[in-house]
């Protein structure tokens, strides 16, 4: 170890204005000051965190521009912040010291399809959702659903997971390639379309959950599968939420591969009852997903009833049709805006944990213990086949008491995941949010990684504050 | 970018009698010098690279005492060797500039096993088929298989894969959690037991495949799978390489979910059948695997039959009973031996390369040409779903004629892999043998992942002159 730290936040960065004169000459009207969408990209739509502009935001339209523009900031030392759809829930692209803002969101093409290899090669901006209407009369399509319309390189550069990581992996699993910017400018490829490497150090994996703190991810080449020949949705729901999440650790450890099994609390339930019109019974609930083919389904199917029924459930309901489908995966998706509708008025903060999946029920139910012992509400929404969990808080952002409730909540949580042998974010990421935890969760495992951060951006221009401290 | 490189090969490290003089102190018994078991340490079992003992060989039992050793070969500035089985192919474990090798084989513990979690946590030393003996009763598996009786922590450190990565992914994909002593004798873990994390850099996937440069994995938390109800294994053979590569390309993209896939050219066929006893045809032929429940395993056989047969193959045959399975997969493990066996008394040299499975047939079908034309001898076998091959070959290595056709040969593969999109090894790694490869692999990356190293291990003291020139 180097024994030198990173630039602190107080240090001086260059001049901004000689940096925004650079870019202007070079970006025409695509370099914006105007306040509105300094805002706009000061923090995510989402997002508890304060709104933090940057200087300047520099709309990129090629991987070219976008190292031009590093450059120039790299010359001046000013901060860089990539910005893909600012779907980020920890601050990832609030501007704490200022600089530019890289939006990336117009180099959405759909490079090169090779249905042949199963991959599809798209510029940063491209989000899940346009890459899956792009591909749906190809018969594949890509599975990573993190709910947001998020880019895929922001996905990539947080690395998301979601609904569909039980049965495909996360972001980590589904990026074979990626066209980098480094921090001095430079254009690097992290490999080549080739299912698997031993060639050296993967910088792909590196890149991936590095949140824009050692470069910029401008395309990617995504891994792709074949549409299931059926895809049968259904809801089940349990008597507590300790049988829900039971039931959930027997299916993995049966090895039923679920391509979805997403638990509600009866909160959350009831949410989602009034926001998206469903009738649901008010009760701890799962909605799970099965993919393959029509007998390999119903052989799924068969196999997570007799479970759901040792663990007293027995209203599994199948949606049969695709509608009924769409209706019951747009109301998980919206469950973050169903959420909120139970305490209009106040600010919502997301926040996520994950855990090993024998210490979920224990985890999730002593959390709920405490958000009732807090008086907070706090719907549970959760990933649980991957032992990850999601609690959406409602509280008074200008109370100072609501705010340390909401903060010991947090902290309790994060230690929590921590004792279970978990991580105190399985999807959200780090940002400004999460960064007093790192040492918590890492121990000197953090000074490795901010020995690289230093060696790969020794300025600390590349989205500085994030994911470290200072 | 730092500007700076790494220590050459010809600067002087510390005193290694210093060091040894600290170890003997520590060790005792387990500080080892003999010119035989130096030796022994100074080069894989089947590697052709020549043999380069270490200085001495360090008998590690614990984390804590591999610490230690780091510690007195840091102070000393000399040279650091980790070793599992010495398996690996490509001169990883050669002490090109002396120093320790430090031998993990007695760190074999199975230290936990979380059934209900579908992880294990073991020793580095312990070999992947210890460890599915020691799980035989569990119900439960560990599927990377690399062929070698290797061990985990070295399988680990090259990112191996084998013959099931096509269903089960590569060490990449399944390795948890590891304990890591740095270069300055820190112990770090990389992450909990949680199926994913979103917290910060991915240091086990930095690891995962540097070859010990980085630091020496001393435990690995391991994912686990199900034995699955049926296992149906096969081979069919086809008229041509072109065919069998053809049906391999349209199982992968038909989703069929075969767990090994594994092409054998006719040369290795008759290899096979003399050394294993087997009486196959001699075409080229495929090795497959199914897994799963009686029904989806029978499902799977359907449709690969419709594709074989669509590229005229008419003979596929089912190994129905464990004992013609074992037999199958024991000869398909056996290839490397069996390859040898068509030229005994020459020098073997066992390479890989990997394409993007659209490029496996022409990749494939071009070496063959050239083993032809060059005047080798070389069977070819691959894990031909990954678009993963291998060639054995065999030359007389004092014969400057034989290395100097054998290594254009090589260039000329690895060149036609990069042509193709792919990669100058899928899962040898690069070692001493495919350094040279690493700019034209991976351009200016090369000096990211180099700034990386520089940053971690600023003496260059942990397996040094491996993946880099210099």
């Amino acid at each position: 170890m180097t024994g030198n730290s990173l630039k602190s936040y107080s240090e001086v960065y260059g001049e901004i204005d000689l940096a925004i004169l650079d870019l202007k000459h070079l970006l025409g009207e695509n370099l914006v000051i105007s306040t509105a969408v300094r805002k706009q990209h000061g923090g995510g739509e989402v997002t508890y965190h304060q709104n933090m502009p940057p200087d300047a935001v520099a709309f990129a339209t090629s991987t070219a521009q976008v190292s031009e523009i590093v450059k120039i900031c790299a010359k001046h030392v000013v901060p860089i912040i990539p910005y893909g759809a600012g779907s980020s829930l920890e601050g990832q692209v609030s501007a704490i010291k200022g600089g530019i803002c890289i939006d990336l969101s117009a180099m959405n093409q759909v490079i090169q399809v090779n249905a042949a290899d199963l991959d599809v090669t798209v510029g940063a901006g491209l989000t899940r959702q346009e890459l899956n209407i792009y591909l749906r009369d190809s018969g594949l399509f890509f599975p990573i659903d993190p709910g947001a319309e998020a880019t895929l390189a922001g996905m990539a550069a947080t690395r998301a997971s979601g609904t569909n990581a039980v049965r495909y992996g996360t972001m980590r699993d589904n990026v074979i390639n990626m066209t980098v910017v480094m921090p001095n400018g430079e254009i690097i490829k992290t490999g080549g379309r080739a299912k698997k490497s031993a060639a050296g150090y993967d910088l792909a994996r590196l890149l991936i959950g590095s949140e824009g703190t050692l470069g910029i991810i401008t395309e990617l080449t995504l891994k792709l599968y074949g549409i299931p020949e059926k895809i049968l949705s259904a809801v089940c729901s349990f008597d507590s939420i300790k049988q829900a999440c039971e039931a959930v650790i027997l299916t993995i450890q049966t090895g039923v591969p679920v391509a979805r099994i997403e638990l509600l609390d009866e909160i959350q339930v009831g949410a989602c009852n009034s926001y998206s019109k469903l009738s649901l019974e008010v009760k701890p609930t799962l909605f799970i997903e099965f993919h393959g083919s029509e007998n390999y389904c119903a052989e799924q199917v068969e196999m997570f009833k007799d479970i759901a029924a040792e663990y007293g459930s027995d209203d599994f309901k199948a949606a049969a049709k695709t509608e009924q489908r769409n209706v019951l995966w747009k109301a998980r998706h919206d469950a973050y805006w169903a959420g909120c509708d139970l305490a209009p008025g106040l600010a919502h903060l997301s926040t996520d944990v994950c855990v090993p999946i024998s210490n979920f029920a224990d985890c999730v139910t002593q959390t709920k213990q405490d958000i009732i012992d807090s008086g907070l509400i706090g719907p549970i929404v959760g990933h649980a086949g991957d032992g990850n969990f999601h609690v959406l808080l409602s509280f008074d952002e200008n109370s100072a008491e609501d705010n340390k409730k909401m903060q010991h909540f947090l902290d309790r949580l994060a230690a929590r995941a921590l004792h279970y042998e978990g991580t105190c974010t399985g999807e959200h990421g780090i940002g400004l949010g999460k960064a007093k935890y790192m040492f918590a969760e890492h121990g000197a495992g953090v000074n490795y990684m901010f020995a690289i951060k230093q060696a790969l951006d020794p300025d600390n221009i590349m989205n500085p504050g994030k994911i470290f401290y200072g």
